[in-house]
């Protein structure tokens, strides 16, 4: 089978944007929309026009600026949000206006307050607004992961006749476990009318930690667009982390899935993300947390040292980081010490080690890490003498 | 069917604390391991006995502290690293060892450099040495994730004849997809004589995001444990994070899987274990990050004030969070800004709400959230009238 491409829809700059403590300002918001052109996404979701006149004004500047991507404005299925988002988006190359409605009953109910009938009407009407200003129209049934698939897949019906190019199906709430999410877009995938002349995406979200898994069942069931951010941060637990996908498909050729990512810029996309957004990786993340190619327990330590790939499936430099890490911890043995005080010219027979080993556990159990300079000072302390 | 009870095996104190400046001292070991014990995990992993004399000194107090849950000790396939273990388990009213050795073909040229049938003679003979300190012996097959499945069958039945009760299959590498990961437990789980005599038990790695998927994907395959972390702690990118799958099983009670957590600790327990191993948690990680419970962008603030399901599945309380947050930013909207002048006594009609949405809005655009003080500010300078 040749491989598929899967697009990788950004949304950083709005999911990801609407986060508390996440506000960016214009020219904050230009630079990361054109690191992530940079990076090879697909699609940048620059924001929600209608939102704010902050927005507005930076969807305009990322639409006008943008050469490659196409360039997404969010908006409810409301006619004055479409026509704004259509306004922000005039610049853009290739625009999409990205529009929808809630379709669980839970959201049709207690949120619209409404019937399905209407929700039905609202999508149409909605879609067919956005379409006489763009070509390029993405409808999302907001809270798809509990809409009942039956239902889903009328919805799905009446936006692609409506003129819709993509069909998102977001896990809104993040409930669904990964052969669920699976099967809903297998379901989509093969009882909906015309699906094969669009594009089904997904959309998770990370309340249970099963974003990233949601997204590749997906795109094993028929899905061709993922959307996601940088660094997974968006409302509540985040949505799913785009780093991690996409080195999934790329660790896993046999799944026939790929995408035209850039992954040597993923480490300085994620860390100019979390600067302007002033949002922390924290060090065990996937991919680009700072612990994600540093190993600490001896037996990993030796295991490295020997082979990288015993413990390491990912090249660090694939990702941009520079090398993998052996921390001088009180888990660490005799291997990785060897290694880091010939690192530091100091080449020891075993006894010497042995001694150089039993001072360094000391010292090892009183601090958190122990660092070169710590070892000079040990190696002269405790008077050892170097094989050569 | 009947609930079965999956047992939930913490790691914190052992794969955890073997992280870059996550090291502990044995006063901090003892206060975690206590928490531990009132979550409600069934077996402590605290420590790596031979690596240090204070990692053995920490796992020996820790046996004699601990009255409810299994105290178990890390050790490699290897004489001394067993007898220390079983010596420092001593005090233990529930002793466990752990043992174990590599079995892909990566581990067992490039780090072990030997050979299969090495392998499984080392193998038997650390789990009869173990056998003879103590009753329950759990024992790991190093890269499982990576291991032929036929071999890891073979590795497992000599296990369970040489006396193991717990067979850890660990994804060392991080690099299996749940679907992989499940058929290789469900292989195990129907093709390992006398598997039904032991406990199987999943150990996932989190290099590209999947532990927790993976995790349940075990135990949906036939697992009973689940080897996990607070917080997803862990060598590299991180272990599989307990509060994530713990609340997993605990919201798709269809699954017929629980664990004996008292997941009203869980927040806590998140605090506890970051403070005192100065690991920062993300504010987007799922359950216990900061913003795991807080809305900030219009569409959901108008829902959640409406009605709490429609944008949340957990309710907070029960993973020990006060209440979920309506945070005030430029992403917001009416409905938000109604409610919470409401709750500071101011009552609007709708020209003068409009009026103070606009002044909010323009406000927002300029800072990262609007906070309380913000708005009496707005209030008294657009002189706006409460309508009562």
């Amino acid at each position: 089978m040749p491989t598929q491409q899967i697009q990788i829809f950004d949304t950083t700059l709005r999911d990801g944007e609407q986060v508390p403590g996440c506000k960016l300002n214009r020219d904050e918001k230009l630079l990361i929309a054109r690191q992530l052109e940079e990076l090879g996404v697909d699609v940048i979701e620059a924001g929600f026009p209608v939102s704010s006149p902050g927005d507005f004004a930076a969807v305009q500047a990322i639409a006008a600026q943008t050469r490659e991507a196409t360039v997404c404005g969010l908006s409810r299925a409301v006619e004055n949000d479409i026509r704004v988002a259509a306004e922000a988006l005039r610049p853009a190359r290739y625009p999409r206006i990205h529009t929808g409605i809630g379709t669980s009953d839970v959201h049709i109910q207690h949120k619209l307050c409404t019937t399905r009938e209407d929700v039905l009407a609202r999508a149409i009407a909605a879609v067919k607004l956005a379409k006489s200003f763009v070509e390029d129209v993405e409808f999302y049934a907001e809270d798809a992961g509990r809409t009942d698939n039956e239902f889903l897949a009328r919805v799905c019906e009446a936006a692609i006749q409506a003129g819709a190019t993509v069909l998102n199906i977001p896990d809104t709430t993040g409930y669904c476990l990964p052969q669920e999410y699976g099967a809903k877009i297998k379901f989509l995938h093969e009882n909906v009318r015309g699906i094969h002349t669009v594009r089904l995406s997904t959309h998770c979200h990370n309340d249970l930690g099963l974003a990233t898994a949601n997204s590749i069942a997906g795109v094993m069931n028929g899905a061709r667009q993922i959307e996601c951010t940088i660094n997974g941060v968006g409302e509540r637990a985040g949505n799913t982390a785009l780093e991690e996908v996409v080195m999934i498909l790329r660790q896993h050729p046999y799944l026939d899935l790929d995408t035209r990512i850039n992954t040597r810029l993923l480490a300085e996309t994620s860390a100019i993300v979390s600067h302007l957004m002033t949002m922390p990786v924290q060090p065990n993340k996937a991919i680009v947390g700072a612990n994600a190619f540093s190993h600490s327990s001896g037996i990993h330590q030796d295991g490295i040292i020997k082979h990288r790939e015993t413990y390491e499936i990912i090249d660090p430099k694939e990702v941009g980081v520079a090398d993998s890490s052996i921390v001088l911890t009180a888990r660490s043995g005799r291997a990785a010490l060897a290694y880091r005080l010939q690192k530091l010219g100091y080449d020891f027979e075993k006894p010497e080690l042995n001694k150089a080993y039993a001072s360094f556990l000391q010292l090892a159990d009183r601090q958190r890490e122990v660092v070169d300079k710590d070892l000079h000072q040990l190696v002269e302390q405790e008077k050892l003498v170097a094989a050569n």
